[in-house]
């Protein structure tokens, strides 16, 4: 293809581009010129750590060699559709449940994260002959109808008015609990109640599934309470409800260990990935169901399919993909560098401007606050979608993303989730741009001024 | 990757893969071996004519040099998440508005045909602030919640109870008309008039979007009446509704135009596409929108967003299959061949099992009838998905796939819609196939014994 320059691009993108989530008038996107490692470059040849992995799933870093290489090889794979048997499917799908819970048996495939999770409430209720739904406020699941039904969170708007039966509960939230609870099992136990009480007036045996991300995402990496989604399976079992975990973000490695649910004690029945299976080199995403679920469709028709279900190209680069994370013990270097990152958090909350720091392998949230007696959030509940991007997080994003830590915000919560590639030198490097944009931001824009405190 | 035998191919899908609309049991897949222009080669040696250029999306052929050429330079392209400009998004963004309608403005990108619907319903809803969506009876819009409620057949049950605001209309179907009509303009007239009525019952200042495959492919290449989608868009234009077309099938030359829309004298608000964009060496789809839609989005958030939406990989082959039906006259070639495929389906209506041929440039259905006269279709209306696939239909569509003519069927019709880079030659070659199955069809299974006829 012709060469394009930047100032090219940055017209034609302009000129014939949506962009996602925004204000095409505000939106002044930048080129990456060159990604190495957890780097990239901008198109004025300014570096950045890339602290959320571009939309945490680039978890093997920017171009990483194997990868670069195996595409110079992926021309000669002839392409086939979804009814045919290519060794990078197969292969795939075996890769898969080899590191899946124990009780997991096949893989359905889909193109990324959101078609994935309507593919697995689809299969919930052909299984269950049941149709209703249960997911969390406080939750992103994607943007197609299905998955955008289950969020908990304003990017759901615009899928309203929304599918019937589609019910939700609250997530556990320990840094904003009404409640003081004694211990974390207490928590649980009273969450656990008060789901309880939902399915019976919901109807047990009108439920098809539960759908959860085990630790919530973007809505800043919720570790549930102890007992928690123990519990929450005991309920599905009671009621012959599935549970499905979306591990679309905290899949492959993400929290220090291969998925979110290997830190817990329970087998969920369904989990849908994305984004780490590939690392974004090619699209993919996909349901990986339970043997009973696999068992149940040898005799019933699987009634869903997409054109690209298990894509030739996108299955070859995922089996290179979980390679990368095997030869380069990935998940146990994303485990020990997570313990180097957590130090790093913990030490934040020393600043008046940080609520609380969440984090489990190299998965982590900082939560700003006005004061940290009130816990009055930076912007309030709903502020940072569909609004202008004027407020105090924009604020405190650029900042970081001038200093050359790149990362975005979801409500209060900054993400922290680099590429798992990362060195504990690396780490430490972010980690201090980080402390010194806060210092900078609290001196000159939080506390610069008593008239902030009040917006 | 390490070399996987055939054997063990199948066995790790049989074990770990689950397959769309099927049951897993009865589902026995092939290994493509091979794929080179229009023909493909399985795991035993037998070579395919791909009349269906897999699922009519394969438009340039199996290992087109160009393409497998552009992977080797691929994995030098920096990856970006969608929130910057990149030259593969950007410019790819541009060939499209440049071959699409005058109107046509911007580019939302997505990653195959459901996810784009879903996107473009979204749309719909935020420009127009209603919510009411009419889609068509006899249509075929993906699997996602969004897009399978649009979906006007069978496929669609699985995401029922549906979507609120779903609404469904007649798709004209000249050779199953209740009613005759002296002329295509009379019979336009006719189904207009149902659904200015429809609209008025629903009332027309609820109703965002009239969704509709401009030929809907899958369920039968059902082309228009004259007049008919003019007189649609009149319609729209009267109650502010918003026109979509869905050109995931019909796009990139597969009518022997550019976009099926061509073919007639309007313009749609939106169009979606997918298939023939990359022409599935890599998962992508998107919107189209007007200048007034991107304008809207100017000044208001565009509330939706994928991970993978503008992949760098997938726009960057979707650059460089636009640059191909370019350089090889493919749309041009697509018409020009497409009256050699009209010579030989109208020859085919002198078979008594043949109801009806329809076909607009390399876009085609074979209508099958147990009966000329009473038109009683091969197999009874929603038998084809979500029952055992033993019918008179699956039992001629393995003939065809024996004598090595690849396609597949929905309802009573057979679709024909090889690669555009067909030839003269090879197009004869697969009807003279095509007709020795139809006869060896009507005399060993169809005409063999009275009592086929009474199933
Ligand atoms: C937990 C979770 N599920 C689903 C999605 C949707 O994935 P996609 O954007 O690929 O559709 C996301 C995206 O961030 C996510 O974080
Ligand atoms: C007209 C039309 N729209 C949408 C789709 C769905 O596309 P996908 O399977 O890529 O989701 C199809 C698939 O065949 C189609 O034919």
């Amino acid at each position: 293809m012709e060469k394009v320059d930047v100032a090219q691009i940055k017209q034609m993108d302009r000129d014939y581009v949506l962009h996602s989530w925004a204000k095409q008038k505000s939106v002044h996107p930048k080129v990456i010129e060159k990604g190495e490692g957890i780097f990239f470059w901008d198109d004025e040849g300014k570096k950045y750590y890339d602290m959320c992995a571009q939309l945490v799933y680039l978890n093997v870093g920017h171009s990483h060699p194997k990868l670069m290489e195996e595409f110079k090889h992926i021309g000669e794979i002839p392409l086939a559709s979804p009814g045919f048997a290519t060794a990078s499917k197969a292969s795939l799908a075996k890769k898969i449940i080899d590191v899946a819970p124990s009780n997991m048996s096949k893989v359905f495939f889909a193109s990324g994260g959101a078609d994935s999770n309507d593919h697995a409430v689809k299969i919930a209720r052909m299984v269950t002959g049941r149709y209703k739904i249960f997911s969390r406020y406080r939750s992103y699941h994607g943007a197609t109808f299905g998955a955008g039904n289950l969020s908990g969170e304003g990017r759901r708007f615009t899928v309203e008015p929304g599918l019937p039966g589609f019910i939700k509960f609250d997530t556990p939230y320990m840094y904003r609990e009404y409640i003081h609870f004694e211990s974390q099992e207490a928590m649980s136990d009273y969450y656990l109640d008060r789901l309880n009480s939902q399915i019976m007036y919901e109807g047990p045996e009108q439920i098809a599934a539960i759908f959860m991300e085990p630790i919530p995402g973007s809505n800043g990496v919720l570790v549930p309470p102890k007992g928690y989604l123990e519990g929450v399976r005991k309920l599905c079992d009671n009621y012959g409800i599935l549970m499905i975990c979306d591990e679309v973000m905290s899949g492959f490695g993400r929290t220090g260990k291969m998925f979110a649910v290997d830190h817990f004690d329970f087998e969920p029945d369904m989990m849908t990935f994305a984004k780490g299976v590939t690392c974004g080199y090619s699209p993919l995403g996909g349901v990986i169901v339970s043997r009973e679920i696999a068992d149940y469709f040898d005799d019933h028709v699987l009634m869903t399919g997409l054109t690209y279900s298990g894509h030739t190209v996108s299955t070859q680069i995922g089996c290179v993909t979980m390679d990368i994370y095997n030869d380069e013990h990935l998940i146990e270097h994303s485990a020990a560098m997570g313990n180097i990152l957590a130090a790093r958090l913990e030490k934040l909350r020393r600043f008046d401007s940080v609520g609380d720091v969440r984090y489990i392998g190299l998965f982590a949230a900082v939560e700003l606050v006005k004061d940290k007696k009130t816990k009055d959030p930076l912007i309030a509940y709903g502020m940072d979608y569909g609004k202008d991007k004027v407020g105090l997080m924009t604020k405190f994003i650029g900042m970081l993303s001038e200093y050359g830590f790149y990362t975005y915000s979801h409500e209060s919560s900054v993400i922290i989730a680099p590429p798992l590639i990362i060195t504990e030198e690396q780490i430490n490097e972010a980690m201090n741009l980080f402390e010194d944009v806060l210092t900078h931001f609290e001196k000159t824009v939080l506390f610069a001024n008593p008239s902030v405190m009040s917006k």
